[in-house]
């Protein structure tokens, strides 16, 4: 049993507090938030206590591991506080929007030695998973090329776009990561492309909102990944990967299987609405990882090491934006 | 907010119990088992409290609800006994495996005016509902002709083979319900023909395990049913509605979307391994339609009465399957 | 080389002729039709010759076999001439609408020695074909319930219903072969039950246009299958055959692969808009399977004999809907 | 009615051939090739006649049109031998694998005024002919983004390897100009990387075997191709429209559909085993426009001048292949 507590009440940390309740294994102690009220409605109604300082949350005499949920600039710092205390730590991406600082803060986690994960939650995907475990098995034989498709359905505010460190960042390095992870092999390259149109203004915070990037791997295959941040038709992934000996792909995925037969058409169910419906049970899959590993006393994966590859993937990417040419990926 | 005791800490009563404390309009106050120890157990992983008496359940100064999920020859009395305390019910089917114990029943609890309704859960299936508003709204105009197909994984135990009452009123009688609830036309004669291919001894209980269900609804409209005990790839439902402006089908679902390209065959995620995984949402939604119709004041859906009908036309399959003719239903 | 002579220059001659061109091991001869313009316009854009008298057409010093396509009430008659005359036949079905006729002309067809084949064409489907070939090598076990959907576009005119001999002699037949020859188990007994429901006038004619037919194979198995004059969809069909060790399915064909993606609905590609459509490259395949068995000195397959017992289960099947109850099949 | 004459007798001949037969508009006159036995036994089998001079092939006293179906290196001479000879003229692609001869010839065949058509074939799809109609229908708003697959069955020979210009010219020539001709946009820029993966021996051709090519439409909007020349599960096409209001889809196609139900698994029929099964009606439709266009006096299309652009982005793609940076197309 782990006693675990959570940084952070807003959207994404109450999608956290309901997987942390759910656990078996979890003895779901704290709820933390700037505002305290927003805490404690979180925890009532998880049988979980609001707690009003961080120090309570660090204190390894009560908690076991923390789940950091807290805005993304203040990662690193609960982060450094967790490897402090001597408390593991679960964090939601990225470990900081700025890769030096990203670097400095996992060498001075790693070197605490506490168990740290980053929610790459996409990866507890049961479709990527099933994808992984075809690859590895060798089924789909020597990697050559990946195709992965990142649609979400309307545009973020442009307050968002302001702070989110672009598209490459934000967006695409979940399927930077992905496709990492999926082959086994590193990224050595990265060429990206994009343009502002779905909000033409996006373009004034030199970010774009419609891209592809193309990735080259250590063992010269290569990648395609286009990122739309407004699909209008619903939320919308999709990966293939390309072998020597095959095909394997993760379809897209509807929210419902009704068809109806008209002359000439056939209408269906669509796509889901957003990307929460279509990524839910990712995260208590993510967690049941993390928590299984701490038990088990294993180290936890995605590790933060893991998360700094694809951050650095998307850093390229992000250059490669500007400069209009290939970058290396420096790791 | 509703006050809610369940009654039975089976299988089938822990799916309950999760529901009840994941729904925001409910007070999960109790669990009673006859096994006490059970009771305890589900009880406190859900924060209820367990109790060993149905005086304590059927008290209305402390519960709004009962849920029955009890053993089935117990649901007539806990739906009398619920009737008796003014206590509204949400009950499992069937009410009752002998009809005209079932008619009594449902009149009892008709004469006291408590809100009651049976779990018939296929009819709050995503797509299911769907079919049904579609049809609704005409859009496939005058209902023809339906398919329905309910294939389970594999041969449930002869003990439970001994106790359903046969595969039309233990397995059909859930689409009977879902083929009238989805036209809003009754059923008025039906011819059954079966086999014990499975399991020939299923036979020595006057039962099938593959079976054929004809059934004329009301306007001319014919419905067709095949029910399999074990298919062997999975748990398999369908529906198709035809009319006379189209068709709309409720696909089966796959427990994935991965395909894997070789040659000659494309090879894709198969279908769910059991029934639960396939119907899961489903309990949540059913008790979520229950304390909705509390909370407003309205009655809730489906009816006893309306289970009695379904269960009427099952009663008339299983006289077809011995008659080897058509049989009217007797409402 | 076969010589081949085509009787009738209708629109299903007009398809033969068109196969009889283009298949390499046969020397196309003749057409005749009762209509001796008609006969020359179909011959002159095929390289063929019209011929005027039935004495041409089954002199066989210059034909070898000869292709049926005359009006259903001719083609015994044309059966027994191309017997006497030692010449091969290829004929379109049914043999005779009346079945003590249809067993005569076969029994006298069969004496003579002459190689003779129905045009059973679904068999020739490539998907039907392959849903055989996985039953004949026991990929799904013992077979336990076939489900097969037939369902035209629109409803034919009522001076074609009047001569057509019924749903079950006309438009169920094939799918009362297709059930035993996938199985290769012989129909017992059929029950049947339908509706004039897309255009009621069909019931002045003792027929229906909407129905349903289970048949018993001599296995206990179950074969249900639906027949629809009128989908107003397009042409649907579809088969699945269940077995102990598993199911196979030959889904519904859709016109074209085109999937739009809007909010909430995805409208794909409908069916076809009619049979031919659906069915055309059936007809060359069972013209080359016969011109290959005249080759070979095979039977060619599907056999007068074959033919005869699916008539019988239609015939069956057609006093089950007049008598309310399950028939045997009397062959 | 045209008069037409073939040029050319090898495997692709032998498809024309086959269309010019079976068009009812064509009458169907000489078959010209180098190997004069190959051109009569083609001829003879399709009731044309077989030539043995270039010159009785362009003879406008006999000849409306000749179709183009040489050796590449010959296209350019056979065209400007039309052009000379006032015949019509539909060529297969490329018009000369050389851009710059390939632009003087379209000038001196444009000059000569004879209507003349490149057998971008893939144009008359079904599907992308659909796709086509959706997007010029506005039904996906804005065109932002497209994606296309591109993958051959089996590496060709490296002999055909060494004279194809490599796989932007040979094989995605096909696909610059679908997206061009799908969007009514030009392309600007493009910017191509590939390996030799499936066949190292490739790259001492200085081409690759597996690639991805992105290029920069008028209106900003990226378009992604993956160019494969060995997938191993079949022929592979698929292409993808993505705009402001949605998406449109022309999705892979499978040679049947057939689907085998097993635990865990279910087994779907694979892909096409060759281009040839995926594309064969194409030949007959594109034909059918040409002698369409050629019957009312219109300008058939593709052009001359728009297959001259396909080519410039696929010259761009190659040079970006050498070059690692984004080219520019020039026109």
């Amino acid at each position: 049993m782990q006693r675990i507590a959570l940084i952070g009440a807003g959207f994404i940390g109450a999608v956290h507090a309901k997987s942390l309740a759910a656990n078996p294994d979890v003895d779901f102690r704290y709820v933390y938030d700037v505002d305290l009220a927003r805490a404690e409605t979180l925890a009532v109604s998880h049988g979980a206590a609001a707690v009003s300082s961080l120090a309570q949350v660090f204190d390894a005499s009560q908690v076991d591991a923390v789940l950091i949920a807290s805005s993304t600039n203040k990662h690193a710092e609960h982060l450094r506080l967790a490897a402090d205390a001597g408390i593991a730590a679960l964090c939601e991406k990225p470990i900081d929007l700025d890769l030096e600082r990203a670097r400095e803060t996992v060498a001075y986690v790693e070197a605490s030695g506490i168990a740290a994960m980053v929610d790459f939650n996409r990866r507890f995907d049961r479709d990527y998973a099933e994808v992984k475990r075809i690859v590895d098995a060798g089924e789909v034989g020597d990697v050559e090329l990946l195709q992965l498709s990142s649609r979400g359905p309307s545009m973020p505010p442009l307050e968002y776009i302001a702070v989110s460190g672009g598209q490459m960042r934000d967006q695409t390095v979940h399927f930077f990561d992905l496709a990492t992870w999926i082959t086994g092999l590193d990224a050595v390259a990265v060429s990206a492309t994009g343009s502002a149109l779905a909000e033409p203004r996006v373009a004034d915070y030199g970010d774009v909102d419609t891209s592809i990037a193309t990735v080259r791997l250590a063992n010269g295959a290569l990648v395609q990944i286009d990122s739309i941040r407004r699909s209008g038709y619903g939320y919308d992934e999709r990966i293939e990967v390309f072998g020597s000996e095959g095909l394997v792909e993760a379809k897209r995925h509807r929210a419902g299987q009704v068809a109806r037969y008209g002359s000439g058409t056939v209408t269906e169910s669509g796509m889901h609405a957003g990307w929460f419906e279509r990524v839910q049970p990712t995260y208590a899959a993510a967690l049941a990882e993390f928590v299984g590993a701490l038990e088990d006393g294993r180290s936890p994966s995605p590790s933060l090491r893991e998360a700094l590859r694809a951050q650095a993937v998307a850093e390229a990417a992000t250059r490669s934006l500007a400069s209009g040419r290939e970058e290396p990926v420096l790791s």
